[in-house]
């Protein structure tokens, strides 16, 4: 048995839901002018309060069109609790907008720092820099991109078996990549171990979604990811403003 | 051949059904408040008649709300018979409820205590202690978490060919592990060779959700996971209680 | 390339189909007492042709109810040709009832002695013993557990690279536990290699399914499973007597 | 780099579709004698056109209902192109007999000879023995089977790193369990490199499905499937004339 | 860590939708000739405004039917910007065609040329030839070929842990083979990390589909292809004219 302070120290914030759905075309060009606008105005009453939430600093909500077959829009909650993602989700089922979609995928995790990049003393939740990346407003980029991955275990390349030292030299060649991507691309790792399919999540904001694939194809190459990095599924998506809601749903 | 005694005793108590389910919120929508109503009285009188039966320690019920798009409900049964499980499966699929949900995963197991512990001599079934972790009731935790697990056989890392001195000290190990969360997470093992698709299923309930990720996280550290465990999918919920059903269902 | 004698002699027996179905809950309940009161008979029906087969020793076929959502219930056939097990099929899938029905998952095999057991000399076929164990009619015992699996093909965990001797002694062992269950577990191997995604489908019979969960966990531990031994869905349910039927489709 | 001559010379002969299908028995049974005799008809039709291609050797079609619940039926048709073998498909979705089935697994691919055997001087394809296997007259016996496979490249098991001299050498004692079958199994080999999912579909003809499943289990302690062969679904199913087909379809 | 210079250099161009759809062919046949005309109408004008896109250089699509049951077509477009690929999607789903199709498969992506092949110096993005090649003009050949792919990163074939040196290798000898296809096939290769579930995507255009089979095998024996390739779903199509749209929706 590894000493525990080697294994599962972690700094967690808020919960966080990535809601992805899939909009019913053929139910939306065959309902009437006057349900798509009481739809219309269900959803934008939904984003309003998830707006209100954000402005009072209790939580935060972005939303993104999805390119490809995935999903037409993921909705990413950042909350206190796991019951308040809870609502969400049920007080979104029962919109009438939601009629008109239907679910594509979703991730059940929370906002983490991890123990590696070593915190100086005291309590860190006092550390008002080190709060605001646990509780953070989700930035309004041009793009999301969102994976979900494992370290691997499995024979001689088991990440689980290192030493704290091995795996900490590692992520610290790790965090140097991210480092140069400092400014164009926003990361926030949330962790899933009980909570969903895999260890962790990986969502990153850009303005140029070129960074995405530069930040993620360097980082495959780092001995962390390249012998240790299991990926599920990537979404790519695209700012979904009050704006564009309206264009993508307009007949 | 190893000698059985090696390999094949456990402890087997009450049979459990996980019985994951979505809601079919269009068809709730459309329904009139009258059907809607009904659908919640039968549900209610079910689960008044799951509560009777656990007020006659004939068995144990929980009901959870699950996190995201997997499922929207959990119902976990425990009770003495295969036979009365799928009785409690069907009575379920004939309320009218029912008709507004659709089957999400499912679990069938044993609640079971492993052999690597070492009992005490003497019939296990007479120690009041035993027969409580084997027919336990299921307690009402905030947070519930399910996960289904194998132990690996691949390769070097084949659990079910080392030695059972081998295995019993990498599980006293895990087990130590388990006791650091004792009063913070109430851990049920259930046993499903020959039930179900994996081995064990795992159920957690903790009224802080961050201690699942916390003791699943420091386990993986742990040789027997970080070598020999394989993992299903995870589910993550809060506490159903009769206010919280209402709530989640009115329109 | 090996002796031909070294891989490839088995017995066959009757053709196996398992066939797992869920029962459409929302249709049954919102069809009318006459239509089910005309599903009902039809299956009855059927069930008593497939008696009568059993009658006249031209097969044998069991039915039961399966526990969790995997499916609602299975009936396995057991028939000379395969042409008769697609008849069966399409005769079901033109009754009424049938229509209450969906698919849930089928498996297509034939009963078979493996050659590791070593046959006395003269023709098999003419020994009553084996022609009964080829041809069986199928218990009616309380329990029923089905899975598909396969010997594994990897690294140096290579089944089909072992000397017969080599694969005989394993399967020997294996077979002495499989023997100390006898009169608690009967075992039916039938045989897929060419019909079905596994090269074997397993069925037990028991009185008391805890001794599924011991023989499938006891065997897990002998070298030939767990090295070898590569296991798909695990299906376990409840024997569904006339009696059973009309208590799970009435309303 | 390998000199060309040791991997890619095959012979290509005609195209290959494999169409699994499965019928929608309720709208069957709900549609009334009239749309079902035009259904029938529409169906009649269709199959006296694929005969008629057949008749002038533009290509072959052979028809067989499916045993289990993985499809009811599968068409496979040979042609000269893709864009017949697509127009075959396009031209059978428009019939009222589609109307009644949905699509269950499709394999697309082209009768090859392998470069293993060795072929006699000049120009194959002028060597009537030689096309007639390339674009044979698909046999109408009793069973199919079907099968997608894969050449495994993991670690030491690489079958595309090894020498044309290994490779062939396999080969050839794999060819020669096949020709024990001969008169009993007839074998279409198909590559599908850059068609479909698999790197070749194998058909098998028998007039005793039972052959199906010696040879294929007799092949699987040979080298070059036991080390090397990987194996997607099987399908097995029993000949579908006019006269079984009726049959099929009679309510 | 590696110098970013080993790892991250690509050019990139066009951002790439592959968009697979199915036709609901019962829809279709069962809707009216007026509904018909009035959906292949908005489908001839998506058409045309793709063209236009093209005309003016500001993208390219093509347009492919699909053989087997994966897809019935598959429109590829290429355009600047991840928001138009969106708008794209979004423009098509509220076109009355589309009511009657259902997504199948997707893929996102861009165009790239690796950095293993050596670039002259000067800004690439000067040179009209590597202009030609980010943002190319899709062929009008008579087939298509698409799969996605991964390098593989297990064990002791780790793509990601060799030098740059040695990928450079491996990468020049899988180019050479590529270059004996100049004429016959015209190969586009598309970057996905960070995009969507597999490293690359493969686009082929050829004339005689048997190319696309004789390439891809042949490939699958170079060290780069055989240790280090996995390799996801096979499309293959044929081109899709206005006059072949006309007569596959021809009833």
């Amino acid at each position: 048995m590894k000493p525990m302070s080697e294994a599962a120290q972690t700094l967690d914030g808020w919960y966080a839901l990535h809601d992805f759905r899939s909009i019913d075309w053929s139910a939306w060009r065959s309902s009437s002018a006057e349900e798509r606008r009481a739809a219309e105005a269900e959803l934008q009453a939904a984003i309003r309060g998830w707006k209100a939430t954000e402005a009072e600093k209790q939580g935060s909500t972005a939303i993104y069109s999805v390119v490809g077959q995935k999903a037409d829009f993921v909705i990413m909650h950042l909350r206190e609790t796991l019951e308040e993602l809870n609502e969400l989700e049920t007080a979104f089922n029962k919109t009438s907008f939601s009629s008109f979609t239907y679910p594509a995928y979703s991730y059940v995790s929370v906002v983490e720092l991890s123990n590696y990049m070593g915190q100086s003393g005291g309590d860190p939740m006092e550390n008002p820099e080190i709060v605001a990346r646990l509780k953070p407003q989700l930035p309004e980029a041009k793009h999301i991109c969102f994976y979900p991955m494992n370290k691997r275990r499995e024979g001689s390349d088991n990440w689980y078996m290192l030493s704290m030292e091995e795996r900490r030299g590692m992520m610290r060649s790790h965090g140097m990549i991210g480092r140069q991507y400092a400014g164009k691309v926003k990361q926030i790792i949330t962790g899933s171990v009980g909570f969903d399919d895999w260890e962790w999540g990986v969502t990153l904001f850009a303005d140029d979604p070129l960074q995405f694939k530069k930040l993620v194809y360097e980082m495959r190459f780092d001995e962390v990811s390249a012998r240790f990095g299991e990926f599920g599924e990537f979404f790519v998506g695209n700012l979904l403003t009050e704006e564009k809601w309206k264009r993508m749903l307009s007949l």
